[in-house]
């Protein structure tokens, strides 16, 4: 973590144009505002905004969003919980399903980790109740195991399948059986429920997104209905993402946003026909790459796939004010193709710099070990911070 | 490099059972017969072997593929060829273009770096006028400031563009004016061409690739031919991968192969058909990974593309002995989405282990921050060492 290599601690200061390429760099006054942006959107629609670290893997920006209004941070593996604990982010909620008694061991260590610190709580998902008598299992052996005297308490949340088909049990019945399970353990504490719809939040056009979300909260209800049929309160549901999430605030049934790309903003996200009452975000997040081989009709720059995740299409060449000039093509893990758009401008010269937009902010930021913030803008701005990717490669 | 997580250290001498979902595991004794086949290839082709070490960014590797009887390795990135130097690795080509003058500065202190080291060389591919009076500027430089009076020499190849359409001078006269402005140079040698055909090596059938080698070759041919007319010995013809290289030992030109995926095998090299000239190599790369969510149709298991990349394709579920029974489906960065092959096998159960044979190794290699070695087989055997990806992320 301390051990940055000497070149990239020097940059702090210098010009942006002494960045060395291929790089991830952030636009730091744009994720500022695109932070106020989701915080008061938040506030002003009475939400709680966890938002989800699995984009930015770095304590330091969970830092950030939990000054401006967060409530804790969002992960999706139990080594992303880990990091963040350690760097002292205490509010970590794992929305995933964890299996492996191993790992379970170590979720369950985490909340001893956390308890003494104020407000200090870890949460987990469950879709089984294979996974709640296991996780019931990791915490009553960590209880009996600590050596704190605290008899900790995990929150747990029933994931349901509210369109995605991925995890999640069957909304309505299905998941009051697994919140009647968990009540059944003293280490867990029923929390609510689980309800992203991730399908929805790609759907290009903004009455598709709304159906799908429409969808999503009547299953949220029809459970909450159950849940109370049952006497057991429903506690707070969560979900949401970049591209739905003022849909989920206005539903009146969720409670909690775990949006975060807004931060970033991708090219994927930006293809959105953008919905009205959600806020206006800018691109933050880009790979600086320079121009390596130049030929008749194409020239080459030197960021490939292994600087920027493709899995959501190509990054787009940044163009500032004008109308971009240059398609970005796939060149392989370490280059990129750039070609006129409908021969519409000259091709880049040798060494010229440009900015990708990443296609896919997550796996991108997962590339990298560390993200460059910039102040005062891409062309004439100064380096203002190298931010680690803490939890980089932690999958397990 | 040296603080591995204490768990994965543990791990050694362990049953494969206990690595942690999902890891990135080396089958030690496929990769060893791999190794052997390659090299057994090269011996009686009377070609020299200098693999990629893209593909594994490990110096443990390069080592092993030293020892077998490469003769040092091809890097893409100048990071790249710093960490295989740092790690005794002191034959090393930089198989790009390279054109900030900080970067060349740093191959220039490469070129000190190893000029003690028996057999060390650095070697590089220029495509341009200006790459090459950038170079050479840049040794100058370093030669001047050395604090050693070791006046070294860079190896430079003129990479052309034999049917790739990315980097590359035209195959003829312009390939032959860079071959004499780099021999204005005292601080450069002319030592060949670079000839890659990066799109001959994906061509599924074997004719097709035969046919795009055959026009590789011959443009190859066409510029020693111009070279010599130019009183140039053409000097080292290198090139090839794991798609073709049987095709260039046999073109009669190449004297290098670079070929180096055939270590790991992974889905997409596995699709073509296979050219007799060539071994068979077994497949050694997997990603291990458990189901963490079941359901009517499906089920879902914990890797997905932070931890495999699918650029060239989903991986596929590895079956052992019998036919596969699943098929996976992009789940999203975390998760893999399973379904039986036509309903032909039951889904698997929760928790139960999988192993993924990726999609294209090269970039997966590069999500993981160590390879897991195993020997006695992915069943039955133990792990046997942990192999850092020394060069992870070293994309400058």
């Amino acid at each position: 973590m301390s051990n940055l290599p000497a070149r990239l601690s020097e940059l702090i200061g210098k010009p942006v144009h002494d960045i060395d390429t291929p790089a991830l760099v952030i636009d730091m006054d744009a994720l500022k505002r695109n932070l106020v942006r989701m915080a008061d959107f938040a506030k002003k629609h009475h939400v709680r905004w966890r938002p989800h670290a699995k984009l930015h893997k770095s304590t330091v920006l969970a830092k950030m969003q939990i000054k401006a209004g967060a409530a804790g941070v969002c992960v999706q593996k139990t080594a992303e919980a880990e990091v963040m604990v350690a760097g002292g982010i205490y509010n970590v909620y794992i929305s995933n399903q964890v299996i492996a008694p191993a790992k379970l061991a170590r979720v369950a260590a985490l909340t001893q980790a956390v308890a003494s610190h104020r407000g200090g709580q870890i949460a987990i998902a469950v879709d089984s109740p294979e996974g709640v008598s296991r996780l019931a299992k990791a915490m009553t052996e960590a209880r009996t195991s600590a050596r704190s005297s605290v008899a900790t308490v995990i929150d747990v949340f029933v994931e349901i399948d509210v369109g995605q088909g991925r995890c999640g049990a069957q909304p309505g019945e299905a998941a009051v059986k697994l919140a009647l399970e968990i009540r059944k353990h003293p280490a867990l504490r029923f929390a609510g429920l689980q309800a992203y719809q991730g399908k929805a939040q790609h759907l290009r056009s903004a009455i598709e997104r709304r159906m799908a979300a429409a969808s999503a909260t009547k299953a949220v209800e029809l459970t909450c209905q159950l849940l109370k049929a049952h006497g057991i309160a429903p506690g707070l549901v969560t979900g949401a993402g970049t591209g739905s999430f003022a849909l989920e605030a206005a539903s009146g049934v969720y409670g909690e946003l775990q949006a975060g790309s807004f931060m970033f903003m991708d090219v994927d996200y930006a293809q959105n026909e953008r919905d009205p009452a959600q806020p206006q975000f800018e691109h933050a997040l880009f790979v600086k790459t320079q121009v390596i081989s130049t030929h008749a009709s194409h020239a080459v720059c030197d960021a490939g796939h292994k600087s920027h995740a493709i899995d959501s299409g190509m990054p787009k060449v940044h163009a500032f004010e004008k109308k971009s000039g240059l398609d970005y093509f796939n060149g392989g893990d370490e280059h990129g193709i750039l070609r006129p758009v409908d021969g519409s401008d000259r091709l880049p010269a040798l060494g010229q710099l440009l900015w990708l937009i990443p296609g896919h902010c997550d796996p991108t930021v997962n590339l990298h070990d560390v993200m460059i913030g910039v102040s005062g803008g891409l062309r004439n701005g100064t380096v203002d911070r190298i931010i680690q990717v803490d939890a980089r490669g932690a999958m397990t």
